[in-house]
């Protein structure tokens, strides 16, 4: 089939870092250019190797040592300044001297702007874009220009946002983007709007929108269906404000809704692991109810909803979640009915059904506990345990008899101790630990006393540690803390809530070693 | 002027509550239904009477109790079963004994969830419908009518999907609300249907959008630039999966993009804190990159980007945020130049030049301290003393000599102790407190131990609480704690980072103290 295809430039090492609270170490740029390449997407704007020196240091390791597969890297940077030949600008040599392949070049494109920001005469500034486009062009790069304000520019005075792009063409720039540099552009006024220019230009047209409105998405795909080519975005929206268009809400609609073509055949199935990747190496949490891969994008809570979407898929799931790599969850909660805890419980006894006691009596000892503050969603590990526990078949593989924590203010590491006794049948083991404050040296001291009976928790490792908390009263709070452990295959999450984060911690960690040791009963029974 | 206005119909207690996570007490609800009503929303769909005892609760309160200035309630319910008469239908019973004006009586749009999740045969689907329309009307409900899978239902089966809307209609509904249930549905396909729909009916058309694609805004505004004249939508987007229509984004679009009025002229600046007060009730945190209301939504952090936005306001906000009741933030930030901190120095010292000596010191300073976790962009609190300490200015009103801390596994309150040794001038206090866990019981003992040296203290109380782990390594992580403390006037924001919570606790309780403290002492002199 011969699909109409759209080229995507991912602008998340570029753009993205300016989101509130997001920053990249150079090793973390590294893992996130490969993630990118590995996704399939066409260009990578890897940076400024002119402000920034960290992103000089990644153009110089990358052009070395990454060997990409469907990428092509991109340097950003300004137009040369006013009043100054482009050979002389530092910032133009620095592009050059990236070794990057293509210069994402941005320029004004709005007569106010150039005036009242640069400084400049709208005559200077088209000579800037123009000038900067051929020395770059004529110094063997391919130059994208990047019509900074465009829609805003073009409402203001037409031609003369035209007449920015046509000093970059005539520069020799392969690209214009037009830029929704605030993001407040409807939908319909950037169709029309970039249906003009694909009209008048030979060059290919580019989109890179915001989403200041909530449109981002929206504006995307208006542009392409416009005659737009390339498609500029982020992964998880990350950028300035309210963030740039979300390349996980627009690569699938692109390729799932439209038809068209922006991954390598079958990539799309790795959009919701690079999401996570990355959400990690930004250590920002996932905003888990983002469309097509937060981990709410096809969880299904309501009672009704759960039952329709057992009878009929389509009932309330748009597409098939494997599509971006991501799946079906029956949430147990509140306003679920019976039948999502019933797949739930069908796991750990098949023997149940709608009807029976237990079913209804665990149901009512969710509900209790969900009032307290747990929250089952995200904790399968303590859920299975609850469910034994109220089925009287919860193992009993320890019990601990008293722990005590001590703490310091000493700011160094190892400033919090703590002592443990617990009984494994009838014998007891006390032990002690220190850590990195409390939470740690509990847990240390609690896994090095139950080691001595079950070597396999010698390799037992916390991945993710979470703390949120759940009820406002200011340091009488509750809190919720979450951890995952592995034993290096297999992960487990659990959950626990106190006023006291200690209490909320040790009930998860008891918890944690209780479905690894469990998990471990079963695989050698 | 003659503006055209188009009707909000909020659904946050209804829709929004089956979001994963999302559980509002009878209290919240009667808080909810006041600020909605307050903002001035047309209706607000309060919950299903019939499925949750606590919604029939709601409406009886309500019915007594509440007088609403601008909102009609609006009770949601099911058609009748197949099978059964209207009359005979408790679901339908439990709607009229609500006391509401208004019900919103869902039905099956579509052949194929008729069939197969419902098991009822077209024809009697559709007799449910008009049945059920007819009998609350000629019992004297007004009868909005909700078409779920309608976009889904029209393109499987355009004609029976009209049949079910024309069944409404003869059953006297006034309201003719098409859903896209699953969310899936492009704007421009949107666009058509309700163009079509408008044109053949003269009942009121309304849109009901879910968030699956990232295009729920998009939809909402292009069903009504085709004629629907009723919104429908939450706040913050709340609802099942990836949620509903947001309404934070429906109505200043609505508003400020398109020229039409939804809700009282003024009350658009009432969005701001009507958001965050419902996510407080909602107990999650606001999603900070939201469009208009976030804080992060007029946030400034590139250097450039702030210079270009105080030398003109449109260069980077597409409106007013103060039209949203937001206002606009400058980020001291890792990538932000010296134009923000400057802008901040200069409260606290404005003497300070771009080039002083001190400025470049606290600049690295804040880059060391964010390295570390911290983050100032929300805790302004504990930048004014970091900077004054850089300026050798910070008042000493204490010393901590020393404190312990201890905690035992007692699931019950109280079950943490502090110990306490502080000193003001050479006069030094003693003392112990207890609370619920450690975090609360030092801060209990740090104030009283105070408080001897300062009654102000005895007023101060803290408002809120937040743990993030900032760098991920199990137990061991660093925590970055979080304070907002007031003293019943002024809100006093701090943050402390530390791989021990204690500690991360220990610096942000000691810098409200300060914050707090300092602020009295300027007060009084």
């Amino acid at each position: 089939m011969n699909q109409r295809t759209v080229e995507i430039l991912d602008t998340t090492l570029r753009d993205g870092v300016q989101a509130a609270g997001v920053i990249f170490s150079l090793e973390d740029k590294l893992k996130l250019v490969r993630a990118l390449d590995k996704l399939g997407v066409s260009y990578i704007e890897a940076g400024n190797p002119f402000s920034n020196p960290k992103d000089a240091e990644l153009f110089r390791f990358a052009r070395e040592k990454l060997h990409l597969k469907n990428a092509r890297l991109a340097a950003f940077g300004m137009t040369r300044r006013g009043g100054m030949r482009a050979e002389d600008d530092a910032g133009l040599r620095a592009l050059l001297e990236s070794g990057a392949h293509i210069a994402c070049i941005v320029g004004k494109a709005s007569v106010s702007q150039a005036r009242d920001v640069v400084g400049v005469a709208p005559e200077e500034n088209l000579a800037m874009i123009e000038d900067t486009a051929r020395f770059l062009t004529e110094n063997g790069m391919s130059v994208f220009f990047d019509a900074e304000h465009f829609f805003d520019g073009y409402r203001e005075d037409a031609a003369y946002a035209l007449s920015t792009l046509e000093a970059a063409a005539r520069g020799g720039a392969t690209r214009l983007s037009l830029c929704d540099t605030n993001g407040g552009t409807l939908p319909s006024a950037i169709r029309e709007v970039v249906h003009e220019v694909v009209a008048r230009f030979s060059v290919p047209v580019a989109i890179h929108c915001h989403n200041d409105a909530g449109l981002a998405t929206a504006g995307t795909l208006a542009a392409v269906v416009a005659g737009a080519t390339q498609v500029q975005g982020t992964v998880n929206g990350y950028g300035e404000r309210c963030g740039n268009a979300n390349l996980c809400e627009v690569l699938p609609n692109l390729e799932l809704k439209m038809g068209l073509r922006a991954l390598p055949e079958g990539n799309l199935s790795l959009l919701c692991d690079t999401a996570r990747f990355i959400s990690e190496l930004a250590n920002l949490n996932m905003d888990e109810s983002m469309p097509y891969v937060g981990r709410n994008a096809f969880a299904h809570k309501g009672g009704m909803h759960i039952d329709g979407v057992l009878k009929r898929r389509d009932s309330f799931e748009h597409i098939d979640p494997k599509l971006v790599g991501n799946r079906r969850r029956l949430l147990i909660s509140e306003v679920a009915g019976r039948s999502a805890l019933l797949t739930r419980l069908r796991k750990v006894a098949p023997e149940l059904t709608r009807e029976s006691e237990a079913t209804i009596r665990i149901l009512e000892n969710v509900k209790a506990l969900e009032a307290e503050g747990y929250s089952f969603e995200d904790a399968d590990g303590s859920l299975t345990l609850r469910i034994l526990e109220a089925l009287g078949r919860r193992p009993a593989f320890f019990k601990v008899l008293d722990f005590h924590v001590f703490s310091r203010p000493d700011p160094g590491p190892l400033n919090a101790q703590a002592y443990v006794k617990v009984s494994v049948d009838e014998r007891v083991e006390i032990t002690a630990d220190e850590g990195d404050g409390p939470v740690n040296a509990l847990d240390l001291a609690l896994r090095k006393a139950l080691s001595r009976f079950y070597p396999v928790l010698e390799n037992m490792r916390l991945t993710d540690f979470k703390v949120r908390v759940v009820s406002a009263s200011g340091t009488a709070s509750a809190v919720r803390v979450r951890i995952d452990s592995t034993d290096g295959k297999n992960v487990f999450s659990t959950v626990g809530v106190s006023t006291n984060i200690l209490e909320a911690s040790f009930i998860a960690l008891t918890d944690s070693i209780d479905c690894l040791l469990m998990h471990h009963a079963q695989v050698e029974a």
